[in-house]
């Protein structure tokens, strides 16, 4: 293990369901680990389990638990910790929101057609809210927007590149921008 | 800096207010930082402010707090990096909760008289219990009483030893139990 080190700061993806948002953020914090750089990644669905159980998929809960979630980044960016955090964050507003509490925050654009996250529909939600089936009433892309980010700070375009290249990109990226340092 | 190593874990303190859990927290993770150990201080009244502003102080929503700190705690061990948790946390049951699910977990019992933390009352909160004042009905030791824990991995008792002392004793059993390594 070669030791790099980083003064922590937040990585957040944004992007539809099936853009690759967790495969690339998993594979992003074991390089960095490898590296021996400590990194939390911190997963929506696994933080709802924990954090937000009281809340449902209005968009007011969804909103609230957004919120939890960056409040989690903050404060574990205030301790010079490097997180990832996996969140589909549909709205321009609660991105905002979180770039505005998070004092080192990198906004990722996961960029992927509709067309070709429902194809891959890896988890087979897309065909669920497509049925109407109950618990799929808000979708991201099907009955709910997503609104794309519009300033993003990296944008990785997942049905061109594969996994390992956004990986490459997103990981230089953070040496050039010395969130990393050899 | 010498680069030691860690592989995560959750350090719970426990103890009634003005028993010395912040300071000695925030003592330990700049020394482990010094050693460039990645720690992350969880301190149950900023994770009020983030992540439980919906919550009050009645029992049931105060346990619905410390299990969500212990939920964050969770995820940040499972991610392999040390973090230390400072909540009140006043009974065995919720203690308990907290070491199910945290997979690495080291209850630290900062111990110290009643008489001591309301001499010391750095915050004034109390002489506001004492006083009745409005937000100060559920006051732990007061009119809230405090389980002391069972079976602690280790007891600080904070009114016979100074914070650097106490600092001193959980670095070396963090060593000697290699939660972290040179």
């Amino acid at each position: 293990m070669n030791f790099m080190g980083s003064n922590g700061g937040t990585i957040w993806f944004s992007g539809l369901h099936g853009s690759g948002k967790t495969t690339i953020a998993n594979a992003l914090a074991e390089k960095l680990r490898e590296k021996g750089v400590a990194v939390v990644l911190l997963d929506g669905d696994v933080i709802r389990e924990r954090v937000s159980a009281d809340l449902g998929y209005s968009k007011e809960e969804r909103n609230t638990h957004i919120k939890r979630v960056a409040g989690i980044c903050e404060i574990i960016t205030s301790n010079n910790v490097l997180n990832i955090a996996c969140v589909a964050s549909p709205t321009q507003e609660v991105r905002d929101y979180a770039k505005k509490i998070i004092p080192v925050f990198l906004e990722v654009y996961v960029k992927c057609p509709l067309e070709v996250c429902e194809k891959r529909d890896v988890k087979g939600h897309y065909m669920k809210a497509r049925a109407r089936e109950k618990g799929f009433e808000n979708f991201l892309g099907v009955n709910l927007p997503y609104e794309e980010p519009k300033n993003p700070d990296l944008v990785l375009c997942t049905d061109r590149k594969n996994p390992k290249e956004s990986v490459e990109r997103l990981f230089n990226f953070l040496l050039e921008k010395q969130w990393i340092q050899p």
